[in-house]
């Protein structure tokens, strides 16, 4: 049977559609995601969650002349199949596929790569005001989730749309949950407006407020200067904290119901400043599995789409971040001084089993990473030992708290790095490529890279018994298959271990190169090239005695899983040119370009950084 | 005349002073605050305003142990005259004397190196939490200016700060002006605070409201989980946004009536919540020429004590953001698509008198650096050439909007980096020493570093001209001397320019470091050494052809104004690496430490990156 789907060739097609089909093309487009999505894994809940508000958008908007914008796009998938994206939809995610995310380069529909929380309303407000100073009148939408809220980006954008005025129409997709649970003050205050008279009002009959719409319009559109507070108080709730902001904001509607959403977001199109229209939806809607466990199916690999469960096979390999959920809980065990704080990722981080067995102990501050670090630095001073754990791509909105609240004061913080280096399907905005380069560069801070489980485990006990701010990274995914050790013990500060013999070439590799450096000098050692290896285990301080070592022979080659410009095979040349020493050295990582997404190892192959890329530079160097 | 002043050995001491004592003490804090920044310069507004509030909290608390945080310390003047520092307060931001700010290595009544704004209310939350776990009862106070509170970094510590419900008192120094000027829809709601029923009534009959202090000690008392909320009614102002983050208010109190501030702040200091007190103050208070021009007096050099006036003669070379104002409002008149955003420094960063011939073209947002990049790359989409003018120090907060909103999409946004380099009497917190990293690390950026003020003009005009996301770096303070030029160019991308020939060393020098390699060469001639000095121009992309020819001396030296870790010196290391040349080369840069406080020249001589070091390093290298 032919679906509504297949006739949809770009969004002016919705415009032809009553609510009766779009009701049955947001059906068909969830069975869409979740078929695809039990195939090559995604984004599952949110995307389910948002299908209504999308089709509702696209229907009444004219896109790509409107400019509809996404707040971390993990929620974009219905946007995708209506946008053009339809019969190339089942290359989701993979090498050579459309992006997990929107990306302007795959479609003129997708305004921005939203990979970042909490941006949608600062891109949203920019185009607002070039929009005013071009004279044209595009309608201007932002979809932003509840968690993303928290950000403190999405506020202060917030506090200049109260500002300036310009219309632009904010749906707050409210679905009681980030990437973990939501957290937080907000979210208590989001709470109770959904569980208001008014709210319960509005549901139960909002068709009744809607009736009403000719009033509604007429308050919609006298909003700005000539507003009326008698108008302006019928539909917003009381201690609204938009309201306090200058943004005019509907009452929680259903996010589920597209003849509402149409009705609403209607006449908000038309109001002459900035309106809200808070639509409360349901993470994974439509999907039971995803409805009953929406954290797993935040992000979530390839599943059976009947029940939800997961094809793939539990690893033999444990992963990175369980080894260090399970080290933390080891040593906070030992040292009832030691903290846990993530913002927002309880589960991404791994610092779920710390937050279960240490509730008092544990802080997830929500989206919210420059309070998160900055809060550390606070238990720091107070004689905690914070331990932050965030992804490397976020912990990127915090490095001006790195540097001033943590290093300069030289607080007690532990960062650790999770999603360090390449992650694979998520692509460039979640790539964790720059953290070697804005760690090292920070006095006073230390850097260990482990390459595998039991380096993490040491590399934790050692981070959290050295004094000053010190960062562990290490990467997504499954570790080296090395066993984890039973017992901790401290590595020496700034020295490296040498892995391989040999005296033709060094091979100075950081964290996860290690193993593809060893399995390139072994490549090499057929060929009659003796290659040394030394896992250099700190990037910062760099062990100076390997590198004047790896000066003696024929080539060095520095290998890490991140960028070449200022990244640590960087720091080695600062290292020899300080001593004087010359020695051609090449550097592998990762060149001066974003990297698209696709399989990690296909990535790192395609960069020349497995160990056959390794073994080809050292082949062509010599 | 003795002063009580001068019986203040430590905060403890005020303990014994009744209120007319402090309100005597408060006006001799004001003139030696006055005297002493007549003479070293410094930051007279907010100091003078915030004296009363210092002196009510230090005569109620246990400092050091109990904590008054200062957000941006520019206020902290009287607590440093309290706290044991009145005999060297005559030596404020000299080199070797004390800071301009708080710090901990100065005093233990210095909790944390503030200078970055909105992050004191995390840090307090962080010793509020860390006092929890620790069992122990110590009094956490912070202390925040109204236009702090726009930085995201307050709003999450604030959405956190509500969620958990420890005990802080957060005094809100409410002056109504950033460094400039306020600006933002939160300022607009905390104005109409002020001037709303309530809040005249409070300050008209505070007594009486005060004297009803059993009632709101009881509120307050009772505030957390058994609120009431008809008592909590009482004194909360209808609409109060902090209230909804689950914080109570105070309503808006005179911040100069030491008797009211005491009074309030008793019964605040005893709620087992977190706690709000409103203080309305006045910048520059107790000075006239301070209360007139608080935006000259915000950070000021030395003055005529009498009337304000200024000391310093006129430059007679003009300063970078000077020639940068100019230069943007020319190229502005000729391109209609340029738009200015600054993040709450609008006379800092020069581009006021944008803002006044173009007052439609001009955002600023306040203290708020993420929404600016954000709102840059959203103006770019919309077919806008944005400029972003912020320090170079507080462009670390919009790090990761650079990379994903402006970078990843390639938008074309310039930023005019200001207060690149050593930044002199502000300190370390204040220093630009990273900005060469955080940029050229960035995939499709591109950076320039003029090394004058004509260089300055050509390079704003070549990045506007440039696609993609561009920025250029500028030291603070005057310029090279050289003419200002009436029309503009473009410069060849990636290409320096030979300020000098010479065969024996190279000089590679990277924007206000090329005058001092200039210097360092007639040194060295002298000497018999024949250098030739390189003005890079470009930090992204780099001449390469220049760095291969620089190889072909007996020594290259690299000399940048920020720190060698992963700096310019470090990408020419790259060069040379990639194209397999060995020279000995040097990397004259900020080591890998914080700066302290003292006179930029004097700090660059210290460093070795004025012409005597520079020459003494060739020496020593040949």
């Amino acid at each position: 049977m032919k679906r509504i789907l297949d006739a949809i060739e770009s969004p002016a097609d919705l415009k032809h559609l009553d609510d009766v089909d779009l009701d049955i093309l947001a059906r068909e487009i969830r069975e869409q995601i979740i078929d695809t999505t039990s195939k090559n894994g995604g984004h599952v809940a949110s995307s389910l969650g948002a299908v209504e508000i999308i089709l509702a958008v696209h229907s009444l908007i004219d896109s790509p002349k409107d400019r509809f914008v996404f707040d971390v796009g993990h929620q974009a998938y219905a946007h995708k199949l209506v946008t053009g994206r339809r019969d190339v939809f089942d290359t989701l995610r993979m090498l050579g596929g459309i992006s997990g995310f929107p990306k302007p380069s795959e479609s003129p529909h997708d305004v921005h790569p939203s990979g970042h929380a909490s941006d949608s309303l600062s891109i949203a407000l920019g185009l607002a005001k070039a929009r005013e100073l071009r004279g044209t009148d595009e309608k201007i939408v932002a979809l932003i989730g509840d968690a993303a809220l928290s950000g403190g980006m999405a506020f202060e954008a917030l506090n200049t749309i109260g500002q300036l005025q310009l219309p632009i129409v904010i749906i707050l997709n409210d679905n009681e949950m980030s990437i973990s649970r939501n957290v937080g003050a907000l979210v208590r205050h989001l709470g109770a407006l959904r569980s208001s008279a008014r709210y319960r009002q509005a549901r139960d009959s909002s068709q009744e407020l809607l009736e009403e719409s000719g009033m509604l319009g007429r308050a919609f559109l006298e909003f700005g200067r000539n507003a009326k507070d008698s108008l302006k108080q019928f539909f917003v709730p009381d201690a609204m904290l938009f309201e306090q902001l200058g943004i005019l904001c509907t009452p929680p509607i259903d996010g589920h119901d597209i003849s509402d959403l149409k009705s609403i977001l209607r006449t908000a199109l038309d109001a002459d400043g900035p309106v809200l229209v808070h639509a409360v939806t349901k993470k994974g809607a439509g999907f039971a599995p995803a409805e009953a466990d929406p954290v797993r199916f935040h992000g979530v690999g390839p599943f059976n789409r009947v029940d939800g469960s997961s094809w793939r096979k539990s690893a033999t390999t444990r992963c990175y971040t369980d080894v260090f959920s399970e080290a933390l809980v080891r040593e906070a065990r030992a040292d009832e001084r030691i903290v846990a704080i993530t913002a927002g990722m309880r589960t991404g981080t791994g610092v779920e089993r710390f937050s279960e067995e240490f509730p008092d102990r544990f802080v997830d501050v929500g989206i919210a990473e420059e309070n998160a670090v900055g809060m550390a630095a606070g238990l720091a001073l107070g004689g905690r030992k914070p331990v932050v754990a965030i992804y490397s791509t976020f912990l990127q909105r915090a490095f001006d708290q790195m540097i001033v609240n943590c290093a300069l004061p030289s607080c007690d913080v532990v960062f650790a790095i999770d999603r360090a280096g390449l992650v694979g399907d998520d692509g460039p905005t979640h790539h964790g490529m720059f953290d070697l380069v804005y760690c090292r560069m920070i006095p006073n801070m230390k850097m260990l890279a482990p390459s595998n489980e039991a380096e993490l485990v040491f590399a934790l006990h050692t981070a959290l018994n050295t004094p000053g701010p010190v960062a562990i990274r290490y990467p997504r995914g499954a570790g080296a298959g090395v066993e984890v050790p039973e017992t901790s013990a401290m590595f020496a500060c700034g020295k490296s271990r040498e892995m391989r013999e040999g005296d033709d070439v060094a091979l100075l590799a950081f964290g996860d190169r290690v193993g593809a450096a060893l399995q390139a000098a072994e490549m090499l050692a057929d060929e009659g090239v003796d290659a040394r290896v030394v896992d250099m285990r700190w990037v910062k301080p760099l062990d100076e005695e390997a590198i004047a070592r790896a000066a003696e022979t024929r080539l060095v080659v520095t290998i890490e899983n991140g960028v070449v410009a200022g990244g640590a095979g960087s720091a080695v040349l600062e290292v020899l040119a300080s001593r004087g020493l010359s020695a051609p050295v090449k550097l592998l990582g990762i060149p001066d370009q974003f990297v698209l997404h696709g399989k990690t190892d296909a990535l790192l192959a395609e960069l020349g950084l497995d160990a056959s890329g390794i073994a080809r530079t050292v082949r062509e160097s010599l």
